[in-house]
């Protein structure tokens, strides 16, 4: 099976150049201008248009059950969604097991909800529960058995201390993991929150007020010291959603600490808290919960400086008319997170790129190669070259399009982006060398996603 | 009762000059040139030496009980050694009472360890177990009753969480109370120290190790943050002993947060890690350890550009003979801390002083002055000028001494700078107007402190 | 001759107390506690109202030709101006004299101008027209002689090289002197300047857009990184006016330099180029120019943060309606510098410590002592103890008074503040012992100022 | 002519990978794996190799005229030792001419220096000796004809004011063309080399001594600064030396100030001021000056975290028996540079990849892709991929050489580096589909450089 594309715009995370791309058996064969068509299966056109890596996604909560609900999107629908999105493959947080058990626990519940279910490639984060010596020694073997990354909260219910914490980076730094970090005091939130409460303020706009931005950073800075103590460990702080964060994450680079990779997600660029003062804020509610226009700037800036190195979604969708309503007389009770996996790369592209605000280098290195680098997908995935994945997507930039639900392909009755308009739509989506998705509808096939199976951090990927 | 003294070189925290003191009924009167012998009981030649303000030690732990083991000096043998050392008043910080008690339980018990036995005038710090609303209700109680200030603990058995340490800084800053914080992060000090004695790494110089700068810089770094959650509120780092806390210390007051202040003591200036290798490692066990080197090297440049704005003690005495070898085959049995309240003053004139590490100005300021605003005993205590009390010290410059176990009044077997040259010496310490201290004598009188009954914090004090 | 001053507030750069004052001999003599009236000649109350330093202006011209006009006020009307204001002591900047000339040149000049007219005490700093071993030399004599500060200027026709700055400051720092710069960048003034003119742009506005922020905060950090090469030489940068320049300063001291004085004005902390859009905007014209209102916030911010030390006024007064003028269709015609010698104590009494954007300390800090201190005349002025001179100001906080030209003293026939309220008003002033401002009318002799022999830097004043 | 080079490791500014090439016309055509052998004139075997893209060297000083000496390379001799040592393109300063002449006068000839002599790729830089309208307008012109950057020093004869530097950098700006400069103040380093043979200091040492390192670090603060007066005007800062320098640039960015390039040269990161005490310390004389090891340790850390966009060389040889020993009695008269285009790229990869200071990937931006993306060369120059030109360099990693002048190809008499042992050699060296450099022999043609016409600075290039 042949597939030539001819003659589109190649975007990597350093060049844009035009020329022809030959995939075969799955993975990128030939880069080169005029290739020829002879044995070729099918050629497509993309003169005019934009063709990039398939962008990852290392941050979904796929079926997650959050205790008091469960994620609409199954690994079906949602990566349907992310597939419609131009994203092929994602890197899943598990959820919560049982409380004590091991690693591998959840990473085999996993395998059963992901198999013959997920259309594009996958992978997952650890999450780390609780520590001890088993779970210590279990690290090494889940980065063995292909999860070479742990998640560690440090606010919800399997929230760890500090001495956990530093137990799990010196395992991961010695193994060349990727510990990735919630990062909110637990005890200021829950605080701030019960007080609130009793205060009889639950309306959705307290749940920004019960998470201000210093209760981040203070965790940001935190983390980043305890990376520090672990001699440098390879620290990725997920969902940094505010300045006070980035100016943490500045001052430790300031003072050499290295292997800091820090992720935001498009809703912390693009949205602010008023939206919880609109009639349907029950809709915005997660976790940081969204900041100020400042904020949404600071992000901006310190995605083009180079200060974070990921936009990645924290998808977690719920339907705002059933599960989000739980929250309707009490913002405690409303279940945390939204959907976004479909909305990320068209935003940044119509956001970010076409308003200037970054290079469409800069979008690929965020969405697609710096993923794929930090959590050992690369150079199977994240790049378009000779022996990586044929995952790409073609962008039109001529095209215009407006986001809303009945366009999308998640389970969730709503997007937080309802009515915006979008320059640029994606024309055709490939998964090692398939089209999965054309012209907004998905055409891959159920379970044709494959586990992936990531490797520890390699300098050259990170210096 | 009149005394006169005349012609000695007035150090206060801005100026030297020339002039005679005259007090009368245990206060400052007049001062001035030539000021009349009439009418005088006694008159004090200075010509030739330095008088400064009764230095204020803000941090001393008499007759503490540590739980293992009780300091070896009582409010009589301690503040005998104060008053010997040029400290005519300290701010004793309360040991923790049993679970449970309200901040006045302590106040009261240590009414009863002070008074027939303080030699010298004396407040004291509450001391925050548990957090809860007849606590919070009770902090402006106890500013009323002469108690504007609460120590809150981040390690140690009572250690507050940082929901809890911020309820006590908001009330704090309603009521323009100072909440003071021993930073150390609590988890990671466990955790080291339980792996160490695991380890079979039970010497002293384990003690240092166990709590590594990183840990300390943590805690200050998150107390700022809880301090600027509060609204600025008032924030006292006690025991400041490294760089990377300066460094934290600093970047919160660039990014314009105000109320932050900051001790340390002598022997993280003057004493380094090398004292643990010593065969008498063991005296030198007090947390935070001592540093190295370029720490203490920061710490006086910290002092002398204003980042630092007070030297105390953390005076906490135990004999070497006795309890302090408790520790001698595991450090983690042996009970923290060491003498210090009478070598301080000296101790900062001759090393620092003397050496030109700092000005004269900056020693009145950071022993005297800054103590004295800071903690509500100013205009009483800290400053000479008219109607301030007769607390002052005599200092010739022209003397040298040798610190030694034998000329110290305190009750500990030891003195951690046995043998340190001292130039200058203190000629006379007097206290509202008495005499107490006269050529390393002490001629005052037991029971004769009083209790200071301090005031909030005022803007004028500290902007 | 013997006053005494009853029960006033007396505000130092450290506290604020009451005590009485007694000034015998032009000296204060002692500062007490019901101090007998006894052999007293007057005595005076100052019962509920502060009593302060005599204010010290270290930056006025007073008859100062700058070419193309003198300025209107000369040593009689200037100190009459000062001493109404406040202020009991200034220090010139001597204008230039003929190219070429020894630094003692203008020193005589200055004294013909000053002798007989003076009415406070006055020093001059000595200005540095050109570098050359002579000039070096005398840098030395004239400390001798009393004059141990010199001014640079970076623009302006007398303007000197970096390599002669760095012979300057080199120097001044072997003999402990301090350089005082003018700190904008020629070249580029002088391009801005003649091109603006060619564009027709020649309204008053476009003198601050001639001069912007960043080309003083070029010419601070090339001033500082000359000093820093010198050894970290006394360096005192006069009238710093914006954010840029401020951050400056704080970067080279957080670099750990040391021995950087800066200076502002109360026009760049209460006047914004708004100034120069009114029909009388050439009042406004003065180098450097007026700022932005963020500017004026950051320098109060400076001024709270002790990120600078002095505030002095630039004294030098033109007639709106004759010198001025010369400006009306050209701004680059028109004599740069405006009053202000007397306006400025009370002005930073009422829009700072009454509005509480510093306290009283910090305006006797920043107005008296430091000055006092950086430019040798401490202990004779700048502070209130024995010994120094009886120079002090009684301010009653409860009148209030409006600026306007009629209550004014100076020669030139506006003032930038007209109409302002203030809150407060000066009661007397004192030089000496001698009243020689009485609730607005100056009542002293003229020529009774003397000149003051400065002294070189005292490590204790500065440290 | 078709090469096919197999199986090489491609290493590019973010990748490692194994693929083939396969050129055509000069240009890379296909990248592949299992590219067909069919129809291909050369096959290459670079399995167990590196393939790189032909280094660039954007700071050469071919056959310049310095006023006192001529470098001894021209344009044959200095390109051949260039390829040799990887360089398939260089972009040179071009040297003075004649005063007042236009910017086109140097550049014709120029040409007459290169045609028929350059063996490989070259393009000029400007160079503004004087500033007025004509040469502003010509910067566009010479942004036209292909030369889209111009130089301005600070220093040496034709140094320009920071007025004429400000109008470049504006205009430079509009055209989006890119100013590069030699930093170091020229007042300051005059008046030092002055005073340093007035004082009998004219041994190779005082050379450094004469330029220390905050000459060159007040220089950089200003153009920075005059860049950012410019609307951040793009700005280049040629062979940045030491630390002082470092740290400004990295307080602009953290100001936000954009379109900051900075360059270092091999000779600053791997050689110290230590050469100069050397017997042959004359081999050393260049400007800036070599400096302390700090100095070098600051520079691979600003290189690692990329506040160092480039890695040049500033090669100007002279002959050590010769030219050089004009400054045998006196410093100030030796003829300033070293050579250096040979030995760059082996020696970074030696000491900076092989010791892991950098990545490949690092050695490849700061080499490759940068200089060419920085100064318009993107996408013919810089990069392996479709459509660019037939660049590149074959490095066999398990072979060692020694750095030697017997096995150097230019006309200088020395290497600063003799008898360094350095890990991988140089295999083979394509220009544009040509093999110029076969183990270490050039193989190529004089006079088949061509003249690269660049283009100005694209946002993608950039951001």
């Amino acid at each position: 099976m042949k597939i030539l594309i001819k003659n589109g715009m190649i975007v990597s995370d350093s060049e844009t150049y035009q020329a022809d791309i030959l995939i075969e058996d799955e993975k990128v064969k030939w880069i080169g201008t005029d290739l020829p068509k002879t044995d070729v299966d099918t050629v497509i056109d993309a003169e005019g248009k934009y063709v990039i890596p398939g962008a990852i996604d290392v941050h979904t909560h796929m079926d997650i059950d959050v205790g008091i609900a469960r994620a609409v999107d199954d690994f079906y629908d949602g990566t349907v969604a992310a597939a419609c999105g131009g994203t092929t493959s994602i890197v899943d947080h598990m959820g919560f097991g049982p409380a004590g058990v091991p690693l591998h626990y959840q990473f085999n519940e996993y395998k059963k909800l992901t198999e013959g279910k997920a259309v594009i490639d996958y992978g997952f984060h650890g999450v780390a529960q609780h520590v001890d010596d088993d779970i210590i020694a279990e690290l090494e073997t889940m980065a063995e058995d292909g999860i070479p990354s742990v998640k560690a909260y440090l606010t919800y219910g399997f929230k760890l201390n500090d001495a956990e914490v530093l137990q799990i980076l010196k395992k991961m730094k010695e193994i060349g993991g990727v510990t990735a970090f919630h990062c909110e005091n637990h005890e200021l939130v829950e605080y701030m929150r019960k007080k609130l409460v009793e205060e009889g303020k639950t309306a959705p706009i307290y749940h920004a007020k019960s998470r201000p931005n210093l209760v981040e950073a203070e965790a940001v800075e935190r983390v980043l010291k305890l990376a520090r103590l672990a001699g440098d460990a390879p620290v990725y702080i997920v969902h940094l959603s505010c300045k006070e964060s980035l100016e943490a994450v500045r001052e430790a680079r300031r003072n050499g600490q290295k292997n800091i990779f820090v992720e935001t997600c498009p809703q912390y660029l693009l949205l602010t808290e008023e939206c919880y003062e609109r009639e349907d804020g029950l809709k915005y509610i997660m976790s940081p919960p969204l900041r100020t226009q400042a904020d949404c700037d600071a992000l901006w800036e310190g995605l083009a400086d180079g200060t974070i190195q990921v936009v990645a979604t924290d998808h977690c969708p719920f339907n705002y008319g059933i599960e989000k309503q739980m929250g309707k007389d009490d913002f405690t009770k409303c279940p945390n997170g939204a959907p976004g996996v479909e909305e990320r790369l068209m935003l940044l592209y119509s956001e970010g790129v076409v308003k200037n605000r970054i290079s469409f280098q800069k979008l690929v290195e965020t969405l697609c190669t710096n993923p794929a680098k930090i959590y050992g997908l690369c150079p199977q995935k994240g790049v378009l070259q000779p022996g990586a994945d044929g995952d790409l997507v073609v962008i039109d930039p001529k095209k215009e399009s407006v986001i809303t639900k009945s366009r999308m392909h998640g389970a969730a009755d709503y997007t937080g982006y309802e009515g915006w308009n979008i320059n640029g739509e994606i024309d055709m989506v490939m998964q090692r060398g398939r089209v999965i998705v054309k012209e907004n509808d998905f055409v891959g096939e159920k379970g044709a996603g494959q586990f992936i199976h990531r490797h520890t951090l390699k300098a050259e990927d990170i210096n």
